[in-house]
């Protein structure tokens, strides 16, 4: 018995895996990638005294009624507050921030302000002024609330990863920036990059939030801790993780009975997003296991029909790089993902695109031998876009054939929109750089799998 | 092709793993555990005011020159002080304890002191007398300094985990005490099993650390954290996993480049320990991953040819109890123990007793479909060891058939010995509670993987 069972494992070996016609696209182009100089125009901070900058927004409750305002001002706390308001309704508010600061290394950050305003009106332009002690120095900003959730609300996300700080990721911030569509920033991780500079050079960190406060002061971005936020290095004497990070991001982790920013979830619009950290422990019995476990319960497909995970190394990646680094949390978390009918799976970290099949790979129990990924209905669409920019060039080598898990695959710069149409349907394309914002390099129909659980015609 | 695939797949799910003649032992008992009373004699506070207690040690640097030894003084700090010397020094050193306290929920400690005495020669017996405020109350205790470090030098290793303080646990530390072999513990994990006694019940910390004491004052003990030891109740407010453990137990973490007391080696004899965190972040990049990356070339086969790796959540565990938990740190650290040829992995967390043969599962590339633990004569022994008495009862249900990896199983409660001889050969034993401390219920010759790395004959 056993020697047939080898015997079946050899001739096994030697078949191709099945191919259903995944796509390696020719298009591919190779730059160098290096971080903008310090010097470029995107990094120039606002004029003004101690001028508020680096200013973004992320939702800041569970619903999306409340807006994390964050900024930094330089070279003292400043006043601290900022005044908001709706066009509809003229009477101003004044919210206060919480000031942190940090070290790193020979670093001295300067004051990183949070702000968190609650109780909005959903479905409403905002205009919100940081104000500054010398009056021009002040800065106004506006956003949009989300409608409130429900199953039918359309609401379209833009999602990137990777981005960095180079002629590249400039090229995919102005590209998302200019196209009108995308209300929420989906940022699969890897923000800045400063960890590739010597020393982690925390100015990269300041010069990153003043390159994408052009659209991250007008929208908010959902964050995602990526390998680049760990910011690791004892041989500095820096050994708390996530340190840069978590003092600049602030996110809503609390209000989803989290006890970590890196993990949490929201609500917004006709969508459930849940963050996972890929560099968090995920062994069982550990928080961000029990959270997960006790978060699927919580997502109301009636409410919200859309369940889209973010999490940084990708659990289904055919390219030469970081190949199955994802594998270990794949083991963890794969079968929750296929039995809560998770929608789709935005991660990082591979600078290159692909969009797989909807499969799954959880039917091995160790001695039947059955650990291969096939179709699965039931199973997300796991995309990487780890895309944005980055400081590492671009991801060009593939595993070769393209495994039937990879529908396509491409190694260019670009970003993603996820447009939520109603509870059946959305409409995803990704967008590469090159082309102009109306052209989709590569787009699919999802169907909801609760509400529409049937096989898709793009991953026929 | 695809069809010639899924068939061969099928064909290999209707056959049996192979079966190399593993052993499920007939011998059982399955008493219910409960935690003794905390009126027993085995928690009884020694006597006089504030005197100290609950006392352990664990080797204080990388080499075994140094020890840490830890007590607490229920009331007030006391004196803070030891004082130590060997029979063939008469000269007596005087050092000074760094005292911690913590809160858990409606718990406060009392004070915690761990007092780390330095440049002891080998092989020699100490004596230590831990001083209070009155006489009476100061407390005598005795160890014995390793031999230096060397390829042949022999040492014994007691091996245990999962003890708890139930009326198992007494059997098996009496068990142990008793059999003059062990010369340092190498404890798997689940010590007290406090979170398993309403809100956590950190007496259940106390009662635990007198009635080890008995054995762990007088030889030192490697911690290794189990999941008992994570102790993360946000429903009571106490959201810093391993809070009590890190205040209690303390190791020599940072003598070997670690940054947490979760993680690190240590070197005893010819033995090279290493303590890995079922528990923390194991992905790529984290500080777990990179250290202990960075920690196998440093081990020196010629100085210390044995190399053993303590954890919580065993990878091959064929018991109906935690099956599979292990996996997904296995899928993150395994190629490189075959790499390294790691001789033995101690695990805990099952309930019973296991040991397996030399097998890997580090084929796998996702798509050969090769997931399988095959055997691998450099891939080391599993051992499951999580038998010391726990309050949750022994495990005695078990995956049928016994699989292929599996060498033996046992559902009894017992400790291990690890004898090494020389370079080349150890002689491990496991002892099952009720028999003579003479009595081996299990026994394999351990051929060393890298000066003798031929096929033991107990491995078949």
């Amino acid at each position: 018995m056993g020697n047939l069972r080898l015997f079946l494992l050899f001739l096994l070996s030697l078949l191709p895996l099945p191919c259903h016609g995944g796509v390696t696209s020719s298009y591919s182009r190779s730059p160098p990638s290096v971080d903008m100089p310090l010097t470029d125009e995107a990094f120039r901070p606002p004029p003004g005294f101690n001028a508020p900058e680096q200013v973004h927004i992320t939702q800041g409750d569970h619903e999306g009624r409340a807006m994390i305002i964050s900024w930094v001002t330089p070279l003292k706390p400043g006043p601290g507050k900022l005044v908001y308001g709706s066009a509809e309704n003229k009477r101003m508010h004044m919210s206060r921030s919480n000031v942190y600061t940090y070290k790193f290394y020979n670093y001295k950050s300067g004051y990183i302000h949070h702000c968190t305003i609650k109780n909005l009106e959903y479905d409403t332009q905002y205009f919100y002024e940081i104000l500054s002690e010398t009056k021009n120095a002040s800065r106004q900003f506006f956003f949009k609330t989300p409608p409130p959730t429900g199953p039918d609300v359309p609401y379209t996300f833009g999602v990137m990863g990777d981005l960095g700080q180079t002629l590249d990721s400039k090229n995919t911030l102005d590209h998302y920036n200019s196209n009108p569509k995308g209300q929420t920033m989906l940022f699969a991780g890897d923000l800045s990059y400063a960890d590739d500079h010597p020393f982690h050079n925390n100015i990269r960190w300041d010069t990153w939030g003043r390159f994408v406060e052009k659209n991250a002061a007008y929208q908010p971005w959902i964050w995602t801790p990526g390998n680049h936020e760990i910011d690791f290095a004892p041989e500095l004497g820096e050994t708390v993780p996530f340190k840069p990070y978590k003092h600049r991001y602030h996110v809503p982790y609390k209000a989803s009975n989290s006890t970590s920013p890196l993990w949490y979830s929201i609500k917004r619009a006709s969508a459930y997003i849940i963050v996972l950290s890929s560099y968090s422990a995920y062994g069982k019995y550990t928080p961000q296991y029990q959270w997960l476990q006790e978060e699927f319960p919580k997502v109301n497909r009636s409410e919200t029909p859309w369940v889209i995970v973010l999490l940084h190394s990708p659990w289904y990646n055919s390219l030469d790089y970081h190949y199955m680094e994802g594998e270990s949390m794949r083991v963890a978390f794969e079968s929750w993902f296929v039995k809560n009918r998770v929608d789709v799976v935005f991660a990082g970290h591979v600078h290159a695109y692909e969009r797989s099949e909807r499969i799954s790979n959880i039917a091995y129990n160790i001695t039947n031998g059955l650990s291969t990924p096939v179709k699965d209905n039931s199973a997300p669409v796991y995309i990487t876009i780890g895309d944005g920019g980055n400081m590492e060039g671009i991801a060009n080598r593939f595993t070769e054939p393209q495994p039937s898990y990879s529908a396509y695959r491409e190694p260019s710069f670009g970003h993603s929109i996820f447009d939520i149409k109603n509870r059946t349907h959305a409409y995803y394309t990704w967008h590469r750089n090159q082309d102009g914002k109306a052209v989709a390099g590569d787009s699919a129909w999802f169907y909801n799998r609760y509400w529409n659980p049937v096989v898709e015609p793009s991953s026929g």
